[in-house]
């Protein structure tokens, strides 16, 4: 229906099913496999918009639930749309809202037009739908926006994931016959369903009988363990159209990232990258590291030799370590900085195996560092 | 003594005396009149050096009492020195340590020696003099470093700043005996004497009987009204050198940078860019805003339309009042970048002015602006 966004297969790993592609969207070309750095209220925690740029990042997420409540998306329409409003002029994609009134513990009332809920700072009362969330995002105006959907919190039974379900796909109908600009925003269907394969499967049947620019797997890291986020995402990918992008909702870490790009996802946000650098922990090629530990106070090495971040080209851990012993936000800055640009080459890294034929080296490379990464943790935490 | 520093003056404003000059240090040359961002801790509260280069920043400033405390000075030359632990390879400045030790209310004893206080974090005690300082801030390394001198508060009585006045020119004796790297950091003296004409006239007097590559007006700004400081910046900068750079220390406001330019000052630091920028408070040509107000909530232009700042390039006033509201940090970043760059191009219109002989007609322009801002204010504060 929409011509919002093109979307052209590059290459396809034939091992895995792993995809390299282009997403043309209105405000550019997004090379896909790709993460989207998180700026929750218009803005990423600690970093600006030319730090994330200067980080290779193609595409940003920004969450409409939170824009709809300050400064609210006619404000935003008013000062022009959201690229305009916040200063970042390559693609924007929101998310519908359905994730937060879900999660955020302020959940009022759901009705069969959707939500009622508490701000969760203010207290006032508040309603989306489905309805409203295209008004919301068509007045934001992000290049790609989300259905409305019913995010269950796992574990959840059958039987309510199953409503939940079920629900996600009526209230999917109301977005498409609510999207009021398809020629300048591409809508997303999101599939749920929960840790049941069987009603993931029925999800994505449902949610692909609509004829979408591209198709999303929610209800995933929303209280299960490690492993089952992996058998959905790995039962559930190759299910959804091969024509179209897939986005993988909230994940992840870089393992999360390479494991779902060798299921075939295309797109991945998270707000790990800036959460955990708020704390002192970077990633890394050989893990996670804490700058807090007093390891790293003489370590006048980069947090990796062959990153090309800002971050590790100027300074090393010992300063960093400083940094967060001093308090000083420039440590919080900094971590953000090569945690997000880290992601992003993680995808980028996996593109480019995907385009040269060595996707499968490359992850089963990904995968011993990841088991050794994962012993190591759990030989820390016996100790 | 030291030739770590030459300083030139290309012009003199012969009207006020105001100069403009070029300051060739080991670290490349500084073009005055300037202002330096302060980076107390090694890192400038929320901004990091790839956004203070951005704002035309030429030397920055550190405050080697709080490097002393922690990492510690010996930690920071084992990392090569200042610049290459910092990451910021222009130069660099270091106070003493005295204003620390005399103002942040955790003095314990004076000796002949030095002082003894408690650590304003620790509760542990230190000792730092003037044999110390140089210790300090030789090991730390900066290109520009300040005598330890005895800052008396204001109101102080004659007899309290007579004391202390005699003890800052006893000191900077031991200083320039115990300095260890007088061809590679040059060493400032500074003038003492409180509110007090006489002892000023008597401090400069006997600080530049030492052949200095530098000399600063400290005392200023420490609990004195603002009537008070301008009489002593314009009582005591023509008594000092002509042939040497005149540092007057955290001073200031951009008017304040006008007036003490104007009197012949050629460097200035202070923490208000980013301080009054984490409040929410902007530095334009028509006086001080604040972003917090909801007057800018739709205020769609940026804080200066002819400011090429990032903030200004990038940012409205709409969408800086937003992160404010939701207490995002970027705001106070992005509003630290403007600040920041608004008095380094304070400094440097000066200087234009001064090259191209419109000083006294830039400052008269100065003192009009100055004084509807003035006037303005105690219009808010009366109504």
């Amino acid at each position: 229906m929409s011509n919002a966004v093109q979307f052209q297969v590059e290459a396809v790993c034939p091992w895995s099913g792993a995809r390299a592609g282009r997403l043309t969207t209105p405000h550019g070309v997004v090379e896909t496999p790709v993460f989207m750095p998180v700026g929750t209220n218009g803005a990423l925690k600690a970093v600006t918009f030319d730090q994330v740029r200067n980080c290779d990042a193609q595409i940003v997420l920004s969450n409409s639930y939170h824009l709809y409540l300050r400064p609210g998306h006619e404000l935003i329409k008013e000062a022009g749309g959201i690229h305009r409003f916040i200063g970042w002029e390559k693609p924007i994609l929101t998310d519908s809202g359905g994730f937060q009134v879900f999660s955020l513990d302020m959940l009022r009332r759901i009705t069969e037009e959707g939500v009622f809920f508490k701000d969760h700072r203010g207290g006032r009362e508040h309603f989306i739908g489905p309805a409203k969330s295209m008004v919301i995002q068509n007045a934001i105006g992000a290049d790609i926006i989300m259905a409305f959907d019913d995010c269950v919190k796992n574990p959840a039974t059958y039987d309510e994931a199953l409503a939940s379900m079920e629900r996600t796909h009526r209230w999917l109908q109301t977005c498409v016959e609510h999207h009021s600009r398809a020629d300048d925003q591409a809508l997303f269907g999101i599939v749920q369903g929960s840790m049941y394969e069987d009603l993931r499967e029925r999800s994505v049947a449902e949610v692909t009988t609509h004829d979408l620019p591209g198709f999303a797997i929610g209800g995933v890291a929303v209280g299960e363990d490690r492993s089952t986020i992996e058998r959905i995402v790995f039962f559930t990918t190759p299910l959804l159209p091969a024509s179209k992008p897939r986005y993988l909702m909230g994940v992840g870490t870089p393992w999360d990232i390479s494991y779902a790009i060798r299921c075939g996802v295309d797109m991945f946000d998270c707000v790990s990258p800036t959460r955990l650098a708020r704390h002192g922990a970077a990633f890394t090629r050989q893990g996670r590291i804490s700058l807090r530990t007093s390891k790293y106070g003489k370590d006048f090495t980069p947090l990796e030799d062959d990153c090309d971040c800002f971050t590790c080209k100027m300074h090393t851990k010992a300063y960093l370590h400083h940094l967060f012993k001093q308090k000083e936000q420039a440590g919080g800055t900094l971590l953000s900085i090569h945690n997000i640009h880290h992601l992003i080459r993680q995808a980028v890294e996996c593109r480019e195996a995907i385009l040269s034929g060595t996707f499968k080296q490359y992850f089963e490379e990904q995968c011993a560092l990841h088991e050794s990464d994962q012993l190591a943790r759990t030989a820390a935490q016996q100790s």
